[in-house]
């Protein structure tokens, strides 16, 4: 089904649309404090691929909604995912000099600003919220406390602190995948519940949402532990080999490569079973799940 | 007026309410990942006056409304009050060992899960003020677009980055001005209006209650500057005479210390006047603004 569907068309077109977006939403570079705007926009316009709002629009595609009006909310995902990356970028953190084969934002601004300008994308994903439209089955409240808990210290932030913990340290399967279900599958739930949401959503295709969010999020993150170990610096545009430099606990790393691919595979699989209740109209989202699982990249 | 009222008493009874509400609404310390709700709650309790969430409750009292409803919303102020020290704090910015008498959280924790700690209350805030129940005139949109804005890039985020790049640089006085109307009045300000709209208050005491605000929030950072030059380190529970060692700009050093003085007598002095509207019934609001001024740590 989703052959028929031309997913680079689709994401060509979304990518632009989202840049648009963010670009008219957020405040401009002339705008005092200046230096702080450059900033927040180096990190937002630094090549993203806009993966999170990307599945956020499909989500709203597949419950029959009207993409236009969730722009808010994929604007809103996408500065959280950035901020997330420039905190996680900071010495005190993964100390990554580059990302997406540009100098990290604290490399540029300075370790201060980088910090402001993280707190800034964070505090703006919550002004950017406020412009969306509330719906008949969903209001604000459900679309703020969403962003909040998945962003926060039970779920993004907390697999942060984990991962963190975690370094050079021997850790168990099942702690990493408490670390890869909030480092990744948090903000990939948001994205199509926001986006369910948006749509003003029955219940079960919350459900069902969430569950694909969810699977396709860890599958997502067993192969970027994947792509580190197998692709070069130039390819992935940020230092590769880098988690078994720094002895990071990795899938590959715990259970091998052929059994981190097949985990990867039965995830993506499983994540397709939960879109069965949206009767073939969820094509985006499968076809965006292959495209994620496929990558090399 | 504010002579009859007891606000030794109100201020004890508050700020035990406030810290019971916090207690229970944050995230316990033995919810994973411990190590994080740990950092997070040693700097909400950590001594703090909780003088932003007296001013939210005394404002929601001006306005005839119920206290007890609008807890949430004092709470968050303060998350984002301690989050926003915790930031300041760490050695890329303000660089400090001590606030409250106590090492600061990076001190105790490391410079990491500092910064997430800052990040998890910053969005703690906004899944506190989504436990708030809406009013007639005021829903979840407002808060939370009220929230995002005032402790965003164009308010006291931005104070923040003005600050941090003007350190050890001779700033005018209006420059002066702008970081002390972001780093304080802005958290003032969203005070006394998240307290206005919890107790769903005209537009008339909206724009009185802001006024309110800012011009002791002004008030009050002038007042800080001048503690700094004439208190101990023992006194104020922090570092003393800090900004002259740094050459911060400060109004003592730019305008010297009677001036300063007069300055923020004045700014009090008209706060008081904004305050005309309620008819005498903003008394807790007046007292406080009295306690404010004539503090001596």
């Amino acid at each position: 089904m989703s052959n028929e569907f031309d997913l680079t068309a689709w994401l060509k077109k979304t990518t632009e649309t989202v840049n648009h977006s963010l670009d008219q939403l957020l405040p401009f570079e002339d705008v005092k404090p200046t230096t702080l705007h450059k900033a927040m926009r180096y990190s937002v316009f630094a090549g993203g691929k806009r993966v999170r709002p990307a599945i956020l629009l499909a989500s709203v595609d597949a419950c029959g909604g009207n993409p236009e009006s969730a722009l808010p909310l994929a604007c809103a995902v996408e500065c959280i995912h950035t901020y997330s990356l420039i905190h996680d970028d900071l010495p005190a953190m993964d100390n990554d000099d580059f990302r997406r084969g540009r100098p990290t934002n604290h490399k540029v601004f300075g370790e201060g600003l980088a910090i402001l300008a993280g707190d800034g994308l964070l505090t703006e994903a919550f002004a950017l919220a406020a412009h969306w439209k509330a719906v008949t089955r969903y209001n604000h409240k459900d679309v703020m406390a969403e962003l909040a808990y998945q962003a926060g210290s039970l779920q993004m932030v907390g697999g942060q602190a984990i991962d963190l913990e975690s370094e050079g340290k021997a850790i168990t399967r099942e702690e990493l995948k408490y670390i890869h279900e909030r480092k990744t599958s948090a903000l990939l739930c948001l994205s199509t519940r926001l986006g369910g949401m948006a749509a003003d959503c029955t219940e079960e295709q919350l459900k069902a949402l969430t569950d694909f969010g969810y699977k396709v999020g860890l599958a997502f993150q067993i192969i970027d532990d994947i792509l580190d170990v197998t692709q070069s610096t130039e390819k992935l545009g940020k230092t590769a080999g880098k988690d078994v430099q720094e002895q990071k606990a990795t899938y590959p790393a715990l259970v091998g490569l052929e059994k981190s691919k097949q985990l990867a595979a039965e995830l993506t699989k499983e994540a397709f079973d939960s879109l069965h209740i949206f009767n073939g109209k969820a094509v985006i989202l499968e076809a965006l799940a292959e495209k994620l699982l496929n990558r090399d990249h």
